[in-house]
């Protein structure tokens, strides 16, 4: 754990440049607005170590995989997220000398996310000599315009002599990715075009061998200051304004940067895109910053206003749970639906901008409550319009039906390790189960008549084919997979993956018996297929121990030298990062909640004996070394009414990157993680279900904590929950009256009930 | 399969240059001298697909490995043997225009591995309109001069005009390695030097960041011939010679280019290198073309007296044993104990050069019988002289003692796939087995108690290491390896490592009985410690079924779909190149021999029961695609008396790559199992075996066979062995007397025996 900024509730802030947390505070203080995003580097020069990353939704390369040991199956290629032309760049000069912020003498530094309005505001003096110049920088990726970014300085100099300031603003195709395999570089520069005060460029991702497509940036730079333009050299990869102007004791002034940027992506052709270019950079170019501040403030008001959690009496909570909305609407709120939620988001480049099977795990309940439907429908169809994808990934590997990628781009598995690719199959069941969940939730069947059912059947033909009979047992079987705890691989039985293929064949066999006729007859479903995957659900195998009462997590995981984690030494955690592959493999530890996850997702159909006895024995097996599971824990372990373990596993999740727990923040932010924390409010300290048809909560609060608040939307509903040590009071903000369930008691809500905890 | 050479009892020739099977013909027509080799690749220039590959003992690179799944214990890099400078070039003109063997005319073309004298002769006619010109050109990398490489053209004129031939001697520094990532080069040119009639190269592999050794290699080039020397253009990477000269009809000449190779592998310095470069030049270019050429062919001629195999009644397997006997000793005679047997050989990039367990297990019992014991002490002293590396090898896992590397140059693993770097750790296993079977052949205790005893503590105290004990079954296990067969990974309890695990800690427990007090001082061995081992031996788990009657391979084998390989479409096999890696590992299909493995290893220790019943039930699952499977079964069936199988496994592996049967020699040559069929025929159908302390025989003839007969050397004697279908008759051709068993009965061995079968 580390904590490098202050507790605030609004703000993610600093009051100290460290040279050493450089990646991390780069990491926390990321911005993006869906279209784009970047991590919190700067803008000036610094010549210490940094980590720049700019990226554009849906832009990626596909990298060679084809190694020495290359198998059949294996995909062609790795998908990475290309780090964009660096468009914000703008160096500093006092009197022509450069700034460094890595070398140079920096006071007054203040580094400040502001989650209520998503601007980055850095201030700091530079001091040279006698002379000296304090900067206050505003930043922002506008959430009312994708296509504009904007960085703001006012300039103030603080010395006793006149200076001269320089602002040399680029576009500059530069660029390298940290993860590219020989420092290749991605992009080619098109055009570029150059006034005194501005510039463009055109550039478009280097050619593949693998027929996928290449993307086109186009980016327009726009300056708003008093000073001087001056002519500034040609490069090649680089377009470049220059002004320099000379400030007087305590004189002021400010300097804006606007770029817009667009992409292939949403024009048809080079010409309509650069015809974009040009009339978005026109229109924008005529409004006034304060206008375009505000409408980007507006936006982040709007949505703070659906969405906002508050607690009360743990600051540190509170500036957790709002720094993960921040982070996951700054990532994904549901415009695009080409695009989807990616691990990392805009924040690094790792899994970067790829979807995983995280999105609909952990984002659809997390969006289902906090956004119009329509945003979890686009997160559903994304999946659906990718179909031809995962038959292909199928395909791949000689099975019928559909494997959804486990990252992916553009629905083909772009990853290439075979104990992830081709074993952690159990992603299929979190697709069918987001389908289920969606509808559940909204009460709305349409898309599952209609889009829903193709790829449940989809899926659940891929499972009648990757499972296999044992004679011996007489049992249907998956052999060869690995589950969510990826710290053990390639094994057999696993008790998650075999549910979720069971529970997948029986939804989409009691689905189908909705759908029309010509539904049926469209997806080519016989009697014969239909009774083969009954016979598979009928005959499913599950390994389970009566003696302790468990499932168990595979075949052969009672044999392993079963010690807890508390017996591993401190200073040997995470233990990613301090054992070899193979002894993490053949330990029992658990990376991320396994057994516990199919608990979770089928909550009321296990006894409370058995929730108990599984949480027992496999909690304290359970490293958590995947952000993604320590919120299944918080909501387990309050369902037990464990509710210290619960607050536990929530201040896991609440502050995983702002107190950088696994020691990885520097890569990145793990976004869809952070649904996690505010699943374990709502699921986990609130108990909100849908249960039988109608929405339930029964609330606790947590022992350090006075008071918390949520809003929910559900079925047209917009409801604020309260809870506080008294009791729990719900109201219906608007919307029509609607019958829930609080602490087991059916009530009906008009405006607002309220129930004693 | 796909034969596409002629048989022949003593020549691989085929008549016809097919350019889709050029990769093929390469192959096959590989020559070495243990210290150098190359593929039958044509010095000429040839634009159709072709590999080239001349390679250097021990000369290698290491490649990077990190990549985006890098985990803790991985190798730092892949080794792979580089591609060495291409010395043997030498383009042809006629009249000016240079002959391209892919386009032109060409006739009565012969290619022609002498396996007698280790000669390869191509011969052919070049026709350009009215002008034909026959070449005939003999090659050899002397085996009485290591350093030496020839090759002599003969040259015709067979038009009615007269032609102007032209030569041009190249040593090529532009050589790429096909597994290379990114078309890099590894040859830095660091100086050449130039004569009209010759020239000198001396390169260096380029620099790695992994502080393993560059190789430095001086080349020069000398010709003998009467045509002119002209002025030849001077270019980066390559130095050039060119001869012209013009042949009246019916004239003939001869032209020859001999190259002098020299490494800093046997020198100690640069100018050391060079200064030997120079004197052996001076020293062999004074020497006549037929000295040269006939000490090279007596080398061969001691080795096949030693070692042939004669048999009768069936010439394509004679061709087989003599082919697969040839590029044995063409890989290694024992002269260099730094290199060792590598898997290709100097037949292609892949495995090229690096050592694997196939030297143990398939490698040692062959040289033990063909060659002299210091051979073998030489190929065991190579692990021994690489402890350190397997000490760090093991500790990169965590893990106390001594793993030896799957692949490997210097000790160090260098091979990247964790499912075979870390898992498949009977490797170990089989490196203490050379000792005892080393030990055992010779009766010579001397190398076990000064220095295979650490090798064998090292190893131990790795097992006891890895094992760990199950509370459950109050038996200690091993988890996580992958078998002999890598169709399955990732396993637990695989029957094979567990037993090679057990025999290794009880072997080292007897043989430490037979050191001295000194050297168990040195080695640290406590009291403890072994008892500690001895409960491992005493606690091992086993997998096995009572009711089959056999081991199981692994701990859930049973459950896999058993459906036998004859049940794969013919069209499927090998399911290697068919089927996905996935659907590889899930089916029930075995690549090599697994459980009959380690049978294999401790035959007397079974019953025939148990030895029937095993086979009975592995054979008829294994598809035989690593090619040292067969000759495991061979040996297993002629044991059990199925002699039918035995002579099928047999003709598996005896004309593996020459009938192409795994569909990949063009890859180049399976050189390490090439061992195999002549362990089919020894220990198989010969039955040989060394029983309480006394060589024994059993033989049968394979019924399309009249007699085979073959020598071996054991403990100073080097017996015949005469096998027809009316008896067998041992001959001691030299040594002491020896009381040997044939058939069951003891017989003294004064000079010859004979007994009917």
């Amino acid at each position: 754990m580390k904590r490098i900024f202050e507790v605030d509730p609004w703000h993610v802030v600093s009051h100290e440049l460290v040279p050493a947390d450089k990646r991390l505070q780069e990491s926390m203080t990321s911005i993006g607005n869906g279209y784009m995003g970047m991590r919190g580097m700067f803008e000036e020069h610094y010549s210490g170590d940094t980590l720049k990353g700019i990226y554009i939704g849906g832009v990626w390369y596909p990298d060679k995989t084809r190694v020495g040991w290359w198998k059949n199956g294996y995909p062609d290629y790795f998908g990475k997220v290309v780090n964009a032309v660096n468009f914000i760049k703008v160096n500093l000069t006092i009197d022509g000398d450069q700034v460094d912020l890595a070398k140079d003498n920096i006071s007054d530094f203040t580094l400040d996310l502001d989650m209520q309005t998503g601007i980055l505001r850095r201030a700091f003096t530079v001091t040279k000599g006698a002379k000296q110049v304090r900067f206050v920088i505003d930043r922002f990726v506008s959430g009312a315009q994708k296509e504009l970014f904007d960085v703001h300085y006012q300039v103030h100099n603080l010395g006793a002599d006149p200076v001269q300031i320089g602002f040399i603003s680029q576009i500059d195709a530069d660029v390298f990715n940290e993860d590219a395999n020989y420092d290749e570089q991605f992009w080619q520069v098109l055009s570029k075009s150059h006034a005194l005060s501005g510039g463009s460029m055109v550039a478009e991702t280097k050619p593949n061998a693998f027929g996928t497509p290449r993307f086109t940036l186009g980016m327009q730079m726009m300056h708003q200051t008093d000073f001087e333009a001056v002519a500034a050299p040609e490069t090649d990869k680089a377009v470049t304004n220059i002004f320099r102007g000379t400030l007087a004791p305590d004189e002021r002034t400010t300097f804006e940067k606007r770029v817009v940027v667009v992409t292939s992506r949403d024009y048809d052709d080079e010409p309509a895109l650069r015809g974009a270019l040009a009339s978005l950079s026109e229109t924008i170019s005529q409004q006034a910053y304060a206008d375009l501040r505000q409408a980007h403030v507006d936006v982040w008001h709007q949505r703070w206003q659906l969405a906002d959690v508050v607690i009360d009496g743990d600051a540190a909570a509170q500036q957790g749970i709002r720094f993960n909305l921040f982070q996951l609407f700054s990532t994904y709120y549901g415009e695009d639906k080409r695009l989807n939620l990616g691990p990392k988001g805009f924040t690094g480049e790792k899994y970067g901008g790829a979807t995983y099977w995280d999105t609909e795990a952990f984002g659809v309940p997390f969006y289902l409550s906090l956004a119009d439907p329509q945003v979890t429908e686009n997160l559903l169809e994304y999946r659906y319009n990718q179909l031809a994808g995962a038959f292909h990934n199928a395909k791949q590997q000689g099975l019928a039906g559909a494997l959804f990628p486990m990252v992916t781009f553009n629905g083909i598995e772009c990853h290439n390790e075979w104990e992830i690719t081709f074993e952690e199959i159990h992603r299929n069941g979190s697709i069918a189960y987001a389908i289920f969940n969606y509808t559940r939730y909204t009460s709305d069947e349409t898309y599952l008549k209609t889009k829903g059912i193709d790829v449940l059947t989809a899926i659940s033909r891929f499972w009648a084919d990757r499972v296999h009979f044992s004679q011996r047992k007489q049992q249907y079987m998956i052999h060869g997979v690995t589950g969510p705890n990826e710290y053990e691989n390639n094994v057999n039985n696993n008790w998650y993956t075999n549910l979720m293929a069971r529970w997948t064949l029986k939804y989409t066999l009691a689905s189908l018996q909705k759908v029309s006729a010509a539904k049926r007859e469209d997806l080519a479903i016989s009697d014969e297929e239909c009774a083969h995957w009954q016979d598979i659900v009928d005959r499913m195998y599950f390994p389970h121990d009566d003696k302790l009462g468990i499932f168990i997590q595979n075949d052969t995981f009672l044999d392993k030298d079963l010690k807890p984690v508390s017996s591993i030494p401190a200073n040997q955690r995470p233990i990613n990062q301090h054992w070899s592959w193979d002894h993490i493999l053949r330990s029992p530890y658990i990376k991320q909640a396994d057994v516990l996850q199919g608990i979770y997702y089928f909550m009321d159909r296990f006894t409370p004996e058995q929730k108990r006895a599984n949480f027992d024995f496999y909690e304290p097996l359970t490293v958590h070394e995947s952000s993604l599971s320590p919120a299944v824990h918080a909501v387990l372990a309050a369902d037990l009414h464990k509710e210290d373990k619960a607050v536990e596993m929530y201040e896991r999740t609440a502050r995983l990157d702002l107190d950088n727990y696994n020691n990885d923040t520097v890569d990145g932010l793990h976004i869809t993680s952070m649904t996690g924390s505010w699943l374990a409010i709502v699921q986990g300290f609130a108990g909100m279900r849908v249960h039988d048809d109608t929405l339930a909560f029964a609330p606790f609060v947590p022992k350090a904590w006075q008071h918390y608040q949520f809003h929910v939307n559900f079925r047209g509903r917009l409801l604020k929950v309260d809870v506080d040590q008294q009791g729990t009071t719900v109201t219906l903000v608007s919307g029509d009256p609607l019958a829930i369930e609080l602490n087991q008691q059916r009530v009906d809500l008009a405006t607002s009930v309220t129930s004693q905890n």
